[in-house]
C-alpha cells in the first residue's frame, strides 16, 4: 500500500457463506462489497462525519471508477482486515487505496483503488465536495 | 400448483452466473430473487399496473411471508419458466403461488407462497389496497 | 420463538450495504443469507462438527424447505442477533428454527424455520445422516 | 471502445430488481456480474469453447483484475447491450474489454477491462492457455 500523507484505516469482516462461488472462492464482485462496507464503518468511527450524516445532509457517495487486483482468493470462513486511507480528496471527490489482508495467512486477497464523486440525492447528480467535508476527512 | 380461478403467467429467466454456490447450484435465497424478477415483469406486462405505477402513487409491495420448496437445484447456464399466480387478494394484500420449471427438464425446481403487503413509501408502514389495485389484479 | 428440549445459539451480524434495495430496507432474500451464516458459525462453534468436517467426510447440508416471515424490517447500519436452534434432527435431515432480532429495538425481525437435508457431495443426492452426527447435534 | 483486430460480441440483459441499491440504481459490484454472464454466454454462442468444455478439461477463467468506468447508473427495469472484445490473448490469459450500453438511451452505462488468467481447478492454480485454445479464442 502506498504511504501517503493521510491516515490508514482498518476494519475486520468475516467471509459470508452466501459470498462463495462456484470456484468455492468468494465471487470477485464480493471484494467491491468489502470495501464498502469497511468504507461505511470508518465514515462513522474514524472520521466522525458518517454515511447517515451525508444523506440527511441530501448528498451520497457513488463510486466512479474501481480498479481492482484479485491476487489470492478468500475462502469460505476467512477473516479479512480491509485497509483503506485516502489517496486524494478535493471538491471533486476521493480516491481511495485499499488492502484486504487475509487474516490468517497476512497476506493480500485484493487491492486497488476507488474513485469517488459525491451527489445529491434528489437530482442524483454529481456536486461539490466543500471544505467542511474535506476537512472532516483529511486525517 | 394449485388451480384457482385467477391467470397463471410466465416469465423466463436465466440463471446468472453470479448466482451460483459453494455446491455448484443456484445459491437458494437467490430463487426468491427469481419470483420478484417475474412478479415485476408481470405486473407491466399482463396486469397493467406496474410496479412504477404503484412507486408514483406512493407505494410499494413487500414480502411478509415466504413458504419455498427447493425441489431439483437449477445449474450454471439453466433456463427456467417461473410462473406465478394470485391466490388470494384484498385490501389487506396479496398471496402469490409459484412454481420454477427448469426448461430443460420440464421438472419443478423449487415452488411455493409469498405473502405480500403493499406499503405506504413515505411512512414506510402497510396501508389498505384499494378496489381499483384489486381489480387491475383480478384476471 | 418455540421452548424445545434442544439448545438455542446466538451469532451477531451486522447489515453489510450491498444488503440495501430499493426500499431502503435488507432485502428480503438476504435473511436467508443471515441464517445460513449463523449457522454456519455455530456448527463449528457450538456443536463442534463444523461444515468443513462434513466437507471432509464428503457432505454438506442443502436446505429443502424454508418458511420465512418478514416482520420488522433492517436498515443501513443494524447489528443483528441471530438465533437459531434444532427442531427435530434425525436420519433424514434437520429442522432449525430462526429469529433474527434487531440489536438496538430488541424487537424481532424476521423470523421462520429451515428443512435440511444432508446431501452426498459427489452424487449430489440426499443421503442419511448417521449415529455420530445426530449425537453431535442434540445438544 | 478501442478498434482493434478481435471480434466484438453483444449479449442482451435485463436489470433484475435484487440488483437495485440504496440509492435505487444498480449497486456497482453488480456490473462486474453482468460482464461475466455476457462472456459467459458468448463463450458458448461465439468462439464455440464453452465455459463447460473448460471445465471438463479442469480448466476455469478467473479474473486477476478489473478496471471499470462508472458513467451512467442502470435502474430497475433497464435492458442492457454487453458488448466484449479480446484486447489480448495469449499463453497468460487474456485481456477483454467491455461496454454495458442502456438499450433505452444508447448511452454508455458503464465500460472497462477484465484480465483472466486460466486456473486449474484441482491445483487451483494459474496455468498456461494452449494453442487450441488461443486459436478458438482469435476471432
Amino acid at each position: 500500500m502506498i504511504t501517503n500523507e493521510y491516515s490508514i484505516f482498518e476494519t475486520e469482516l468475516t467471509v459470508r457463506p452466501d459470498d462463495i462461488d462456484m470456484f468455492n472462492h468468494v465471487h470477485n464482485s464480493k471484494y467491491l462489497d468489502y470495501v464498502l462496507a469497511a468504507r461505511y464503518e470508518q465514515m462513522e468511527k474514524y472520521y466522525n462525519m458518517s454515511w447517515e450524516t451525508f444523506e440527511k445532509m441530501g448528498y451520497g457517495w457513488v463510486v466512479a471508477k474501481v480498479t481492482i487486483n484479485f491476487k489470492r482468493p478468500l475462502k469460505m470462513g476467512d477473516k479479512m482486515i480491509v485497509r483503506t486511507g485516502i489517496l486524494e480528496m478535493n471538491e471533486k471527490g476521493s480516491n481511495v487505496q485499499f488492502e484486504i489482508i487475509n487474516k490468517t495467512t497476512g497476506k493480500v486477497s485484493s487491492d486497488g483503488i476507488f474513485d469517488y464523486v459525491m451527489i445529491d440525492l434528489k437530482t442524483q447528480r454529481s456536486c461539490k465536495v466543500n471544505e467542511e467535508m474535506i476537512k472532516a476527512y483529511s486525517i
